[in-house]
């Protein structure tokens, strides 16, 4: 079982905006990033094709601590902060060198996928609860 | 002295994501452009040619209630919620035909910009001060 | 029968790059917000509920002849240069003020979406085929 | 002196678009990630801090071969095609398992960068153009 993942990445150009630093929008990108990586590491994919249930996302925050700027590597540290039956709420640090750049949280919401009609919430799948669980701590 | 803008807006179709839907990083996106139209409204650019100042993102939060798909119009009311002598916080919630989408909150601080330092907060310039004013209420 | 459209845009910042200008890859995106305003104004969706075609692009080009900044408003001219039984060709020229930004093109074809099969080229329906035309020349 | 790179990727979900695949216009982006690394693994930054010189992009192409998906695995193979004085032309292909994807160019010129005026053309810098030379010939 899954609790926590460290997602490594590299700042791109198009990421960054005319103030010379990456447009806030994409932090919740990197978040995004770092959950279909954990998914990954725990054997899934949020997104197969054919899925008959979706992982819409129900809220989220993200504090602007520093800059990114072009080509700086950076980490995201995604951790499993609150499981439901029906939700996962992921709490996240951004670290460049030591330095924290971010912190955020992402709420997701599981959810039936219905033909012409909106999604309907649902139960997370045992398959996919089995695969993760709460982490004990914040990162120290 | 403006404290709410409405900006209309309609999806476009490479903000939409394989769910069908708008990515979630978009609503961020949304909420930056009334912003700065409502600067625009105001008489001002938040980032003129060769500007002394800038405006960093502190923080943003969003509640996702429904989706939004390909061609779809909406509306993004945006109201000055709080402003001090460094920081304005915006109130954000997005509408369509009259159904709420979503609603967020952005706050935004004023920095110096000092060549190959890190930008350094600062008062918000008086005649940025004169144009706005904290909504006297949420949309009726 | 359409063959031309004139779409109106201003800069977001966050199309914007640590350059202070434009990324290339949103002249592309401006482009196929000109085509699916285009056919829009002409009664029709690019992309409608449960299609059972879709337009896939097929290839697209553009040379950049002057840089784009924040908040600068700009026209992006596309008209249809050709179309075939089964694609359509536009060429595209960007202009801000009476001065050239730049010219593209870009190609699409018509085809059927098939469950987990790849997409197969078809026939423009006759109901899309009937609303356009090519244009009588370039923009004079 | 480096001619060629292999830039390996995965497709991310906000990559995506409602057809259920990645829109065409990120194509260029892995073209340009693909330069940039190309460049680091040259020793170099295309954009360091305080540079005097840029590479705005002068033209770009695609043909869209075949689709790609959320988290496919992916391949940019980016060569030098052309070096003038003042300019490089990268050829590139988009492979996924040995299937071909796309194919593309991208060229891009030197310039100075003058305050409050546009930029202007200018010779590649020697150490810049030690670094690297065309390469002998498509991939094989």
């Amino acid at each position: 079982m899954l609790s926590e993942y460290r997602h490594t990445r590299r700042v791109q150009f198009y990421e960054t905006d005319a103030a010379g630093i990456v447009h806030f929008s994409w932090y919740f990108r990197y978040m995004e990033e770092a959950e279909h990586a954990l998914w990954r590491a725990a054997g899934l994919s949020i997104a197969p094709p054919n899925a008959e249930i979706a992982w819409p996302r129900v809220s989220a925050t993200c504090d602007f601590h520093r800059p990114l700027r072009f080509e700086q590597e950076f980490d995201v540290w995604l951790r499993i902060a609150e499981m439901t039956t029906r939700t996962i709420r992921y709490a996240c640090v951004l670290t460049a060198a030591d330095t924290q750049i971010a912190t955020g949280s992402l709420t997701v919401a599981c959810a039936l996928k219905l033909p012409n009609r909106p999604m309907k919430a649902t139960d997370i799948p045992p398959d996919v609860a089995a695969r993760f669980e709460v982490s004990a701590g914040a990162r120290s």
